[in-house]
């Protein structure tokens, strides 16, 4: 179900498109389905169809999602009601709701086994305050549950129940589609709800189970920026946790994020206040240090990346090789690629750039399009001049070769392995293996020189 | 009441002049006295008057605040006695403390509705530990206000009392004179208490009210960096809930500071560990990424601000137009004006600087004292040189100019529109529109050159 | 104690050797055995034992600690037997573990007065859960200890005791010689306990006594990254306390971490999400801004450090002279030594060298083995090229020189005082004082210029 507006979200965007833990919450619902091995995935889209529809394809092409608009919407029966007819006869409904994103892969399955392909399941939770949510009504002897009152129309008895549901059912789609038909919206909402099912199972002999849980977060809908806020924490309290069960060490778990996948070898450490988004592998020993966000890259064992570091390989990927280092206040974009040892520091930006071993860029520059050598020795202040305004070109730079400061590689160009550029040259003709190569001017001093004077304002 | 030396603090500035969400605390209890309509605002110094009233004169001219100097203190009745000498017969006379920051409208208003013009109104809350406080007595039966004593003074009976008084109160001023008159010194702190008019009032006949709230931040007071850091981030996390509410998406509300005010229009998303300062407003769309610090700039809709931006326009301020890219690593300095669809890369500094729609400095750059034009390309490591070593001058930069790498562009200059500046260029003469401009000494290269060797240390 | 694998840490380090605040938990231990005046100092060791060793040798030779080796590992018991050997036969001995790293000098020494000489005195505590931890069973009358009962040979009364053993005791050599020698290993654990001792003292009618603390994170062990990342908040907020206490303002002590020492004058502040490495110290009203790292520096009166700067004098220091202006973006590196006045602007990197008062590098520069003088300004995007290739060379640059934008200084070379350097020049021969020194090209404009043509692809 992802057809809500998320008035309380005061966003344009569709609130299933909203993100927790960079991933757009109805993503997390369809990965989960996936993970419990989902054959048919209908989406019921209202508010921002055809955002969500697009999306949603986009994503999960393969999964073959088809979408049911609920126009208007008038309750989650109705939601469902639209649904059912793309579902086949057979084999077990799962309803989820596109805006709890946390719901877990193990609950799902727990909650299949208890409807066992002839029950209706329903997953619920004890709440301190149920206000607002479904109460599930029990049977004082046996404690079946008997049905769910929905909280506009409970008396004051039935508030008094903590026990909920959650919004998620597991039911044989042969009862289900019977029942669909029978729902009415005569009740405090003017809604069809789909909880009036749980009267038509026991009507029909139907036992209805509940699989309660104790864990609030799966369960935990979004309904505003704060609710969100909230579930991302969550979120990412689980990851820490997850990562450091596994022996990763966070040096403060409530200040690491996590918006992807963090691949980790043994004895990685991550400083505060790092950012990982996408793709990200970590080899072993790997030191992240404070403030830094990485995005979509290969980190190879033993490589320390100093604070302040922003890595975003986006889709061509980066890679930092074995024993690097990089930064304080680096920059790696696409398509950087950094051999073993490789240093890149102080204020230097690489992108689309591949850098054999041992090369140093360390201070205040740029390599673009660049084909760096082994051991080269690259200025500060030096810059890859790749652009002409018009296209790109390639900078290549042999083995060994040590450029000074303040140069200007003016591509398409070829620095000849074992090269020497002097400082300050602009450079736009290749040059020889082994040459010095020098554009400067000569230097001239005029003595006793008067510098300009403070002009009265 | 704004005398207190503060000795906690450990701060050769005075108290109330410490600053809470970047303002200091008496100015935030005189934005609050001024939001409910106060029309004489007395405010009662002792340590470091002399600051304290010039910072409050100059901050609050319009509200043309008086002072009244406590030397020495003698305690609350005492700095009273000081202040009400300037204060009219009429009106209600509201006692707060410069110390107590978070002291909210509604609550004050509330406060004066309760004195109704003819009583004693005291602002009370419920504390689980009042150790410290003075304690609200009541009558048994009624539940009358009986009177306030002091932790000194009380009893063990009045010492499990959990109600306790504020230190904030609304009282006539035609009451409140006499009874300031009748106070004297004779308790265990050698104090005159302004607490003790509540005796005089219900030996008066004059009813004493308490006006109780249940918000413990509303009256908490500042004596200790600890105090100070915690009452920082209740602040803080209101103004997230704030934020939040109206629509805005933080995703860590712990870690989100706002020294100033900031607008938001719909659909703003702030990453984490965000600082905002001064005047911040932000457009429809906008996106700041992680780690960013914003103070005094307008950030127009569709920007987005890439992770470790540093912007400040100070008093000149700053603009960020429409879909322009800042960041990483960039920073906007005073008179940083960028049109629609800017880029300003990263290790990229602009200053007192306006870039037209669509105009490009992404790498290792500065423009200060600029004009740079529609479309221009500003290549990476170029500088303008605005400053002579004694005056500033200015570079003007026409539409569609590309300036290559690691030129410098001596001011006053003018690159004519559809020019050109080859990489390397120093350009200290104007340039025609269109034309190629190239400073550039001739490349040499010396075959087999021999590198200088290691010397042995 | 320092002997454990430490499993569920998952690193290859030995446990006793992760780091907590920046130092290893094992010489957090020895830090404060040192403090409480340890004679003898006896680390048992076993995995990772010559790892351990090594590092304790060379952290504490002044300590001459001593090592015994445990292998197998067959229960406390069996390590302290281990120890005991190299200890003399008068004296106290204080049994510690390397992995319980905040136990508290106070702790110990009451722990000692507790045994006062000639009593076993155990560091007890009481939790909620004490699941997994030695109960202390009193006698029900006098409350005397008679034992410690392990959680696996606990009966069902005995594990609902709350109070438990810290694993820290202080007993007399001369009785703790002869009952190692009698412990065994009949027990579920098939181990040799350490706390059979307790039984030992009671029939020998040595009183046993409980000193029992509140302070649970004293006696915390770490066991695991989440259990080090928990004890490493602890630390870090305790830490900002104490700073705090003294006056330090700290702008949210949740996001505070110190590593070292920090010592600070009056009226510091620091602002969010700072972090201190090594030896610091903050002068008299240093303000520090948000996102800095800091290390081994130290920063005098008056100086202000703007957000995201990174400064690391490591072994050879650093120095901010007083009323110094360093950042945004800046980066001091070892052997910066700034004097007062001088201003560090945004992306300028600064490695041994020494700047007079007044001097500024203000935008995007470099400066390594370089002396400065006063009042001199080194231009954007200006480098000392220090490094020949094979050898690093110092530049000199003398009082109230004006260096331009995008120069080179190639090193060795010094710049005469007074003297102004042109923009974009590359100077390699040393200059008199007073002069103008340039290396630039003519310029030459070519007009109408066509510009490169996009490339179809």
């Amino acid at each position: 179900m992802a057809a809500g507006k998320g008035t309380r979200m005061k966003s344009p965007r569709p609130k299933v498109l909203h993100k927790l833990g960079g991933r757009a919450l109805v993503a997390r619902v369809l990965d989960t389905a996936s993970g419990v091995g989902a054959r048919h995935v209908v989406v019921v889209t209202g508010h921002g169809a055809d955002q969500v529809e697009a999306d949603i394809a986009a994503d999960f092409a393969a999964m073959a999602p088809r979408f049911a608009r609920q126009m208007p919407q008038l309750g989650t029966g109705h939601a469902v009601q639209q649904a059912v007819p793309l579902l086949p006869d057979d084999g077990m409904v799962l309803v989820l709701s596109g805006d709890v994103p946390l719901i877990a892969e193990d609950t799902l399955r727990a909650l299949i086994a208890a409807a066992d392909g002839e029950r209706l399941a329903l997953l619920t939770i004890e709440f301190d305050d149920p206000t607002g949510y479904g109460r599930i009504l029990r049977a004082p002897d046996s404690g079946r549950v008997l049905a769910i009152v929905e909280q506009k129309d409970a008396d004051a008895t039935q508030r008094a129940v903590r026990e909920v549901y959650s919004g998620i059912m597991a039911v044989p789609a042969r009862l289900l589609k019977p029942w669909l038909a029978r729902l009415d919206n005569r009740n405090a909402q003017g809604e069809y709800y789909l909880t009036d099912i749980v009267g038509f199972a026991t009507g029909d002999g139907v036992p209805v189970v509940a699989h309660r849980i104790d864990d609030a977060a799966q369960v935990a809908g979004v309904n505003s920026p704060a609710q969100l806020a909230a579930l991302e924490r969550t979120l990412q309290l689980r990851q820490a946790d997850a990562l450091m069960a596994a022996g990763v060490r966070l040096l403060d778990p409530a200040r690491f994020d996590l918006r992807g996948t963090l691949d980790c070898g043994t004895d990685v450490e991550i400083d505060v206040n790092c950012v990982f988004e996408g793709a990200v592998s970590l080899g072993d020993g790997v030191r992240i240090g404070p403030n830094c966000v990485i995005a979509n890259v290969r980190i190879e064992a033993g490589a320390v990346i100093h604070p302040f570091t922003h890595i975003d390989g986006e889709r061509a990927g980066a890679t930092v090789g074995p024993g690097a280092l990089v930064g304080p206040f680096a920059r790696l974009r696409p398509g950087a690629q950094l051999g073993a040892g490789v240093h890149i520091g102080n204020f230097v930006e690489v992108k689309n750039s591949t850098l054999a071993a041992g090369a140093k860029a360390n201070h205040l520059a740029y390599l673009g399009d660049a084909t760096v050598g082994e051991r080269v020795n690259y200025g500060a202040g030096s810059i890859t001049a790749n652009y002409d305004g018009a296209n790109k070109h390639r900078t290549v730079i042999g083995d060994d070769v040590h450029v000074g400061s303040n140069c200007v590689l003016v591509a398409p160009i070829t620095i000849g392995a074992g090269g020497t550029v002097g400082g300050g040259s602009t450079v736009s003709k290749s040059t020889e293996a082994g040459a010095l190569t020098v554009a400067r001017a000569r230097q001239v001093s005029f003595a006793n020189w008067q510098r300009p004077q403070k002009k009265k304002p």
